[in-house]
């Protein structure tokens, strides 16, 4: 990537209400709200959540080539298939295609109803790349993809000036205006020379570097204490609430954690995944990048946050 | 932690037999191996996994304190819960309390039959932080844990010079021989403080540095191609058999690519986990860490391992 | 500083004729050259000195305010009596005021006349910041600066994508066109609650990160084999002959490696000031940012580079 | 450098009387004082010095080899050849030999001494690499030196826990007992094959990381007013004075000032030496090894030290 810059001086983070789609955490903040960034060169802050201050690694959450008709039927029924499986889920277990409000360039009539019927939802990433969201395709990295159509379809979006591993919250990153600028090498049958079945990025040397995290573990029994057999995402979703929970006692709310982890440059690692049955993840939280000094004391921690920051929006 | 060092100039990476606890890949690589390692000063070599030096994180793979009987009783009941919904699965989904086996200091008779019966294995990480193998437990950090009895009869154990993130084969890091010196604190009443029901670490400014890393990408579908639910475990398996198979180009054998990604200092990341259906993981493998150009090129990889260096122990 | 961008997509570097300023490494360089670089996103690759591609730390050669009266006084007091110890130097011992030459915008006839005696070049850095060439002084740092007159009359220039320490050859760095956008806050009486005398930096996050580097070693004795005492400039000079001699080995013209330390995000460093009468400066080369492996090897060094890259503008 | 590490607990950093050494700083700091510092795992903390803590860079100040007779013979000449320039200054300008002083192991009669006469003191580094005090030279470093006698008669010593670039006071790393492992490898007609005069590091890639640094300023004039020509050695001075002023206005005195920047990781940077006639040198001082917020405010300093904790040993 060549460059990648905000060309506003502002972005804004959604926590999506439980009713249109939710995020990982939506089963304890089921409502939407929204926090409002000022760009301060690489710094965000936001007045609706104070304390924090953070260098962001701009990326870009989208890039992705259009699938052949093979793999977009494949797609579609192995989405299908899961979606069947509990068809009336809040939030949804698949964003099924959308023949209502498809929106399909110059398309028209017969052809407009039949792409409209199979054509799959960017949500999610897939062999295609697509909306991986991951937060270190940033300036001066490479991502290595496949071609499946002639042409490859390239396209970018998703513009995001800072996000944690995870995006925790559905639009969760700082979402931003801004432009994009690559350039397209071409490595004749590639992923076969190279074994690959999903896309590979070779990262930055450009990244915002820290000295210090506190790193929150989590294993594999929900809060109801139910063992469930090394489930990463289970792991990693105790790793958070125990994070959030530890800024709740600095003054935030649980929401207004939920947006720090989602936007800050924050790790997810799955740090342990054989001792059966827990996995075991972390979240790595930098500690310098808030305002008042959040490590722990002998004293225990002083709120310094009022906690009330955050705009209501539902 | 105070200090950290191995004690000897070698150390050894088990792969689990499949019958014998198995490991994350043991659909791919059931059978036992062993890898020894030569460590010089910070870095490890191995005669059995060629073209890779790497800087070790060196770390505790367990630590913990003693559960409460209420907590002990509570992790039994839970895991036992688990361990019948399919007892016959190879490898367990748990590893129960074993009487026949246990090791119980100076216990006798009566008492040792009690303790024996409800004794929790030490596999897992749990509460009590334990077997978490977090490769950040390194020299310079800090672990902040709970105590649950008088005494808190903390245990520190399974050293390792070096892992990756998950430790994929289960006997996975460089396991080595050596001594941990370390300073303890009190923070009374710490966890309410906090907010924590996990342990939690204030990591280490002295972790080797990287450049580059290629950052190999998996989604929560599986290989025969059934779509999982925000699987963060399926994809990471996915992403580690994507990087496996790349390094399978340059001629390690599988084997020799699964104890690459767990002993080297390789990050395991969960990030993006909202994009439903798909979680995206990815495993990120630095690059200086070979002794050969590991990036993609047009020309195509060219085999510089012959891939049968791994001892078999089977 | 908010931001900091180029406009354009090429830079250039120049080394100045002897009669024409010079340079750090004059006495070994004395002709004047140019590479000219192309700015590919983060990175700098150069048609004039193949075999290098690095990240930029892009930033400001130069900032300053005005000085007082007073201070202008000084500085043409003290230039002037060095400029006399040696006024017929080649190049000059100091840039004086220079009537015949002065840009001096809308002053016209006796305050033109005036000023333009008294005006001091802005070549090097003084107490009011000024033509430093300080390569941190990059995206995301801060500077404290003092003021001097009513008003500040800050100014900023001298754009650069990328600088080694030292910037070696007068117009060292990589040139380029661009703009800058930062905002300036004041700390009353700063300079004084801080007892500053010359300006800070507090760094940012956001720098290029490198695994390795070579360093190479100098002390201050020249190289006909003269002792100098604790004398910092030449063992800088004796370290940079060093690499060069090095680089030198793979191909590169002196000139070319010239540029190398020139641009490259190389640091200088003053290792040793105390062990009289040797001062051991070092500068610091990342090996990742050659293509081929700059590293020794009991093999000894390949040519990989023609040497005559680098256009001739004498 | 395959292993380094303290053998005890504590390690010692002395500032040298004028009359028996002085220092780079001595002029300012003309007394004796010596710290004691706690060494606990990879931080160091001092009761003489309260309010740091930091992270060591491990390392030994010296590593050398045996000259050759001719080699020697031209360190005697050049070095007695400065010593003469003014034989009474205080610090003297060169340790001559001290054929009375001389520790010469088994020598005895003529042979003792002729070589009291004519062995060169350690203090300096020179083309055999020696007493060069560069702080980089740490685990997992290899240092490339030359060989000038059969057998080279490499020896090693002045293990450092700790010590900031230029190692301002004369004694002024944490001096410990400790033990050092390394491996050594010869290259044939290496210096010939590299073009190397001096001696040369590949850097470690575990040293410890910061994320920020205050980057003191210092150009070569004097603090009488005086300006120098690209004196880098003045410039130097300038930038660890102008720090030391700024660590007084939080209480600490001077000389403690002197000790932190002789210890901590602080970096020495020739950062301009092209702008005539000021070179600007820098010292990079991590914010984050304090423990009390040391950056700049509009409050101004608040002083947290008392500054008489160095003890006086005068």
């Amino acid at each position: 990537m060549q460059n990648l810059a905000t060309s506003s001086s502002w972005g804004y983070t959604g926590l999506f209400e439980r009713t249109n789609g939710g995020g990982f955490l939506t089963d304890y903040y089921p409502k939407a709200q929204k926090a409002v960034w000022d760009l301060e060169g690489i710094y965000a802050r936001s007045r609706h959540v104070p304390g924090v201050r953070f260098p962001g690694i701009i990326h870009t959450g989208q890039i992705g080539v259009a699938p052949s008709a093979d793999l977009l039927a494949k797609w579609n029924q192995r989405e299908k298939a899961l979606y069947d499986t509990n068809p009336n889920r809040v939030p949804p277990l698949v964003a099924l295609p959308n023949p209502d409000e498809a929106v399909l360039a110059t398309l028209k009539g017969a052809d407009f109803d039949r792409v409209a019927r199979e054509a799959s939802r960017t949500v999610p990433a897939r062999e295609n790349n697509g909306n991986t969201d991951i937060k270190n395709m940033t300036r001066g990295s490479t991502l290595y993809m496949p071609v499946f159509v002639k042409g490859a379809n390239l396209s970018v979006g998703d513009l995001h000036f800072s996000q944690g591993d995870g995006e925790i919250s559905f639009c969760g990153a700082i979402e931003m205006a801004g432009y994009v600028d690559f350039h397209v090498d071409l490595i004749k049958d590639g992923m076969n020379k190279y074994g690959l079945t999903s896309p590979m990025i070779k990262t930055s040397p450009l990244e915002p570097r820290f000295t210090q995290y506190l790193a929150f573990e989590g294993i594999s029994v929900d809060d109801s204490g139910k063992q469930f057999y090394m489930d990463a995402t289970m792991a990693y979703k105790r790793a958070c609430m125990n994070a959030i929970e530890y800024l709740r006692k600095f003054g935030y709310s649980g929401e207004q954690g939920c947006v720090i982890l989602g936007t800050a440059p924050v790790e997810g690692r799955i740090s342990g995944i054989v001792d059966f049955p827990n996995a075991c993840c972390t979240v790595f939280v930098p500690t310098e990048m808030f305002e008042f000094d959040i490590r722990p004391t002998a004293a225990g921690p002083t709120p310094v946050i009022r906690g009330d920051e955050l705009a209501r929006t539902s």
